[in-house]
């Protein structure tokens, strides 16, 4: 049952790294097989409703370590500065988890949109807390935290096209003025 | 000559279009031609480069024409509103010409890359202009003008995925704050 529970794991995280870094439609299911070092029939034992469920197990996955990652986080400057060693670590591959997949495969599939709403809603979250822990108050904080999100995902995606993380500095910097002056 | 001309622009109004809602790898070449209504063998005539010269392309053409209407509009809250009717309008489909593209084809092409943050550049240095004539100092607007470009970017993708233009209106409301401030 171990193993099982491995070869699962190891294909929904190889298809987790590909949806991110190429998107839903350049990610192959044999590609998932083959770099996810599985045998052939185990894809569809493990993931009856193929490529489909894949990404949308996937985009909960991602979601679920970044929202982690972010409840640790108590500076946005350093939360920030995380994302842009990590993009710079992947060579600008490694952008947003979900930005890609939602962009290229939500329009298409209600239950990819879904998962891709869903983790959006539950990041939306953490920053509200984030929010209210620096001082803003709790009317004030779920629209600022719309701001936070779009400002972040915008960089990302400015960031990876420009190969350069000036991007993300620049929102801190501004998001910084904005949580300011919502104290 | 202008027979020619006609099919080389409708199957490149045709890419732009696909490139935009589903991305670089959804778009097939055999789907540009049936959609753009054009015998076979005109694709490589017109574009030699392929997919990859049509997506250059595609982004150039869309980057032009969003600079053009950008330089019109003198209120913020009317470009996003515009923004917002046009992703309405398209069931949610048409968001940022550039972003899907940018996100599912720019690490694997450079050319593709170059051709999108080409645009952001472009796109860049209209906010820059509105932001100067709003009364924003020539050194405070190309910094201002990345997180106004990254907010909008952003709150396109979180409007998209979740099927509502509520983002476009909250950073509407924080980015007039900013502006406001850096007067």
């Amino acid at each position: 049952m171990a193993k099982r529970g491995e070869t699962r794991e190891r294909l929904l995280r190889t298809a987790a790294g590909l949806f991110r870094t190429q998107g839903y439609h350049a990610t192959g299911l044999n590609q998932v097989i083959a770099e996810g070092g599985a045998p052939k029939g185990s894809l569809y034992f493990h993931f009856p409703g193929g490529k489909e469920q894949l990404a949308v197990e996937s985009v909960a996955l991602s979601a679920g370590e970044v929202h982690t990652s972010m409840r640790a986080v108590d500076d946005l400057d350093g939360a920030l500065a995380l994302f842009g060693e990590h993009l710079v670590a992947s060579d600008f591959k490694n952008g947003c988890p979900v930005a890609t997949v939602a962009l290229d495969a939500a329009a298409e599939s209600e239950p990819i949109r879904e998962a891709c709403a869903t983790a959006y809603a539950s990041w939306h979250d953490v920053v509200v807390e984030f929010l209210v822990r620096q001082g803003v108050s709790v009317s004030r904080a779920p629209g600022l935290a719309t701001t936070v999100l779009a400002a972040v995902e915008g960089a990302l995606l400015l960031a990876k096209t420009q190969r350069d993380v000036a991007p993300l500095r620049q929102i801190a910097a501004d998001l910084r003025v904005l949580i300011e002056g919502a104290r």
